[in-house]
């Protein structure tokens, strides 16, 4: 019915003279069809990074399957938000993973967080201790993929001091990660401050007038500073993927 | 049908010794029947500010009947939401008031604003240029009920450093007002820096996910600090009238 | 990374001579950083009233820690939004706490309540039974911080003569909080019949076109009564803590 | 295509023997097709109502053939929302037709209104002179119907010694109609006030957080008080029309 | 602190002679002060209905506690949203009520259900088996104050001919209650139907884009037919209190 | 009460000479009324397919008794939302009745699935894995009603290379059902790719900005694409039954 | 920059040589670059339509430059929403196109309207003289792309034996398109009653509650009878598109 | 009042000695107070730009002032939302200005647009003529603060085709913009496809179920290809500075 194969299958083929080697690079390259799901191998060559698996709504039984495909393929494997109780069962059958339970993300162990690296680091900032789990989320993302991290948390406007004396941690990142809740205001007051791209995620922490994140989220988007991008509510991944991708344009700088 | 009666009617009643002095006193504390109103003349009493008129929806024609009447009875008469054009015809046939264009705000001249009291005053904090107009709705409101008021204007949070050079002038109030569009950030920032009531004005000003002031209301309502009570968007008569209440307990203090 | 230190390493310092006494006064007025929050030991001095604990999505352990540390430094800790298997354990931790279950707060033995002060009180009004868990959250943080409050229950529009029967004592109250769920109607009628300060908190009590607190919010925002100001849905601390801002002002009357 | 006939046609037929006198009147009961639009000749019968002109969005010429057809089966015709425009056309073209200017209603002058009725009558509460035009709405359609009405405006919450010297006025109706914008707390409070059915009309005055009659809509929605339903924002018609049905209920009783 | 007494302080005080009969006799008409509420005694002879207890929300205890007081003084007492696991409790506490299990509704075993009266009756007409639930509570409301019910279920407009075919039952009544989710269709087309009033309830029933009955509600205020007044989603009760006040006028019909 | 008669009642009435056979006939083909439901036989000739169950909310006694009437008259019986433990318990009572438990869907036996016809087929295209329960319903609904379905899962547009390998299968359907949640844009891009009717499913899979579906529906509702329609969130059963629709047109051509 | 090339240039290069034939007819077939927009030239290969010109937003001389394009290549064009005034231009530069102006629709005079075939026909169905505007663009899209069209207009549910005496010609269909605003009820009980699919059109006529098109645009989503499937707020040419899609495989059956 | 002045009062004081050059200096890099407006001199060191200004809501005269200030001390002026009746007067004033029509932006004359530079562009992608203006504003942003723009415009969804033929351009920028209304999907399909940051616009095309942009919006922060953050609705200049940011970012690779 459809045209995707397995790898096994390809390479069959490619063994019983049934497909040639370019062939057979190209189907590699492309995608495989597991029924459930098509794997994307072709997205690394694509956007640089391989397909992120999002956890909620799969069974143990297809992370696992999906996983494995994975890591054959891709050096940097993640996924995220993987509750502990699944993330117990698959850890056991795939002891080279490792788990961060804060951030609720299950990434391959031949990642070894977190990497100090020379040339620049994003900073990730939350305004509250309950914004920690969407924080860690976009912390580890940044991690798996390579990027130094600096955390700078709990500096929410209602003490606006403690971001200031943490502002030069802040302005030397190649690019902010600002995480808040309620209403918002910490993306609106550093992006005035600094001089590098800031990625805004709303949580949905709050609540009756935040309206499970909205009221963060229309803050964001609206803010009065430019230089601020907003992700999904709650999209701790979106935001460190985005910074990612800062930070490697900075290092190719120095290789240069 | 209803029992409302005009001033006259009961002056009348009492000249023809048809109501005595009690009945006729009674009448005129309580409300001034005009058809297509009912003036509420006993609010002073109950409430220690007479009637304010809103301008928005009524006629010309309504709108001098009203003031008339309200000024009779009434050392401070205010009405909101007066129109220019409508301000020109009214000023024509009631010489003794005054128009202040950019609060549209209409008040009999027996207020000299802005007055200058020995005993505190009221800090008008908007976050830009375009939220002028509700910032001097609220400033003209609390001028009218007899607060002197000063004003710290454009000092949103995108450069956070202009409000920190005037925090002297905001600490020192009695009350403030901040008035702010687009993310409404600059409440929660003040509302972690003062020790008095902070009234909160949502304006409308701003375009897209702002929703006509939803996302600032939102924020505003969702503030990490406490000690911030939120009013309608571009409600700046009723954050004036807030901080009027304040400033005339702080005043109540001398006298004692 | 970031500056902050505990109070232990700061004072340790001071002993072997590498902070002299003002540096060290200065650190520690600003905040102690515990790694997963950073408790602003200078908002005291900024606003008036210490850090406030918001106990919804914090551990148990977090908030010993949390405590144990406020305590130390401030004379009226409070914690809101305590659910009782939580309250339960910490109280075997931190005897010196005490627990109100209705308005799921947690406060410092050295406040006795409730306190009555010979110098005006709070009246805390709410319209049903069901919006008694806000109106106590209002009235414990008040007494927390000083104030006498007096509470009129049950008295919503739909017998409004059980409000005009209790209408003397609120009156005469320095400020008044108005609890109302379903259509918060409450509010406007209080609004037109006292010439104090009326903060607003609207409940999420009701159920179909409510929209978990929508309806009252926007009847409170919307009050043709002026003189109300509005805080979050269920929100009893933040019109606690501001009706207590107003007490104080009242109180400074007295001493001069 | 449409099977529907012009009653000429049908007249026509009768005349020429093609149709019997049992099948016109059958038809002539029913609906007439003037190719726009259908009327439904039929409604008198089924709901004791003639069918009601909406008037806009519905072209000058489209009513003027539209009334005429109306008048010809039917005592009382209504036409709602005409604007003054387009009445002024209209009246010169069908000068037996009379136009409410506040009301925009446009009503046949066989009808002479007030009529006074000895069987008790409606009261159009309203809470502000802004609410005036949908109030008169309401009126001008139960007065059409051959309803008494007595008007009580101006009565809103934050006056509320208002409302209750009217308050006998209003309880000896059959039926009350409230109408109010803002917060419509005026609902509710009468909700609990009467033993007659109150029917509730939201307006869309006000501003912001209004949301153009969101508000009141809601609030009268979750009123606390029983006994009141509602209808759409602004719909004074149909406030109308249910008052006149509770009515015609209460003049059969004296038939009897 | 509130002036509220219970009945039996009142009746001492009497019995002390430190009240007359007449003072007592004002106050017992009034409301009862139960501490958490204040029972509204005097609701009977202001509206012709006794209090009706909304049982969510409410613990068991507060619930026998207000059931034994109302009992006292009304011959219909009625509770609604009663979860079957309270019912159980209370009444082993209190025999003489009875629990009509889908509409949650307990009521004082005084009422014998369904009364059958000589003079008309309440047609209670639901969409879908879905809706019963809200059905019972309006059709149990109704019987509970004394009306003659008629259900139609299951006629929702999909097949429209089962509403046709139970057109007389409900075309002979006082008045309607519609009851339907989803789109709710079934209030217009039974509107342009029948000659006496229809109250529509929407319910939640539903999913996706009905957003927990939104748009049911929308549906039924914007309908197409007049005649039709809408109460909150899902509430039963307040459609079977208006459906009451009809029948009671239509009633007093045949008395005269 | 109301005049629907059961089958059997129907029957014994023949029997009993009471009712002709034209009459029952007719009776029999318009609905059976259960008491809490009433069943539409009719429907098949109104419609061309039978009743179809919706079981969220249903009792699995409801369920029994339903599913039992309906095969009696009907081909194809189909119950959809039927979680795993109600399916049990009913398969069990009716053995005759088959379970698929993705699509949370039970059919009667009498059906093999999947039918492989020889006149086209239905595409049923899903954007990720946790689409799939939606699709599922979609596919099994075409398949209980007679057609072949062709599963194109797994293609959303972050590998858009996915959907363009399998186009072909796609352009050759009879029609086309497009499942996706987060923002839907698989059905801008199908719809303007193939030249046949596409139904487009939004899902509520996603999470916070998605707000339940919300962000798939109006993506779908403004597609920039022709030839898209739209059924409720989750609506799996809707875009099958529609899909079904056409592929009975096509099939028709081939008899002719 | 981009790559595209106007029907001139490549046509120029083919004369140069520099083209040869297969690679221009493979330009050719995909788009045309006009600078402000990229023509679809493939779109009638790939769809079966050819593009549809939306005019809101295009300025009358873009409006005729694309005009002028499409009608080389293309035997029926077809442009949307062009205001009378634009169109009086247009069709003096370009007198072979046609306007109908109910429904704001210009299209090339090849196309003579309407068409009547011997296959099948379309019913448009529309609910109240406001709605004529969107059924019209309905109807007229129908008819440019070949399709015969029956009008049933004003047939709203208010009145619902219109719809019954007109149930013959909407049956006999291929394809019915229900068009309604206010409470959009027509749509399921036209669903219930028809074999064949129903596209169901939302308009924004209504006000209040109606959100403009929010309440019919829920109803349909939310209909409780199957066959149904929703496009855009008062999108009548989509409805159009999608009903022709179905009558063109009607037509198909004919022909074989 | 505040403590701003004005550059000349600055350098007045520094002439007369009250002032010494660094206190001038510090308070020249700070703001300038204009009254209505604090000029945020600042900003440049800060975050690397300019204050850019938002020309919506503010007069001519306003305009006027702050640009003639701006240009002073900054060497790139933009201001943007400048009708063209107001640019026609400022630029009479101010010719050293150019005006860009479609994006209504205003900018010194000191920049030449557009600039080709040797390292690095920036792709400006939208999916519509209509989304024209928008894209603009982004276009010129990003020229007047020194990039080179590639726009790729008119490439939507619904002929995909379209944007693969200019993929090239689009995958060899150093970011890109995607702009898009109605359902907004071009940025889900984009961020699949490239390896560099996207910053997705939505705009307020689109009319009905789009409600102002909405549903762009909901689509883009749902997008299931990562990479992408957003703006809000009809931001192009909030997308041309983040763009801008990045280019930035790039270009010091080339120096180093």
């Amino acid at each position: 019915m459809t045209k995707g194969q397995s790898i096994e299958m390809i390479l069959e083929k490619v063994r019983l003279g049934e497909l040639d080697i370019g062939q057979a690079a190209s189907l590699l390259k492309s995608y495989e069809d597991l029924g459930f799901a098509k794997l994307d191998h072709h997205r690394q060559e694509r956007t640089g990074f391989p397909e992120v698996v999002f956890g909620e709504g799969k069974t143990v039984e297809q992370l696992i399957v999906i996983l494995k495909r994975l890591v054959k393929t891709n050096k940097s494997v993640l996924a995220t938000r993987i509750a502990p109780e699944k993330a117990e069962v698959i850890l056991q059958e795939l002891p080279y993973f490792s788990y961060q339970a804060t951030a609720r993300a299950l990434y391959s162990k031949t990642q070894e967080l977190p990497l100090v690296r020379s040339n620049g680091y994003i900073a990730v900032v939350c305004a509250g201790t309950s914004d920690l789990a969407v924080a860690e989320e976009a912390a580890v993302t940044a991690e798996v993929f390579g990027c130094e991290v600096q955390r700078v948390y709990d500096v929410g406007v209602a003490g606006i001091h403690r971001l200031f004396e943490n502002l030069d941690t802040i302005k030397s990142a190649s690019a902010s990660i600002v995480v808040a809740g309620m209403e918002g205001a910490l993306a609106s007051v550093l992006g005035g401050l600094v001089d590098h791209p800031v990625f805004a995620v709303p949580t949905s922490v709050g609540y009756g007038a935040n309206f499970e994140g909205m009221s963060a989220l229309l803050s964001m988007l609206n803010a009065c500073a430019p230089g601020i991008s907003v992700v999904n509510i709650d999209n701790g991944f979106g935001a460190g993927y985005n910074a990612t991708l800062i930070q490697r344009i900075t290092e190719k700088q120095v290789k240069v």
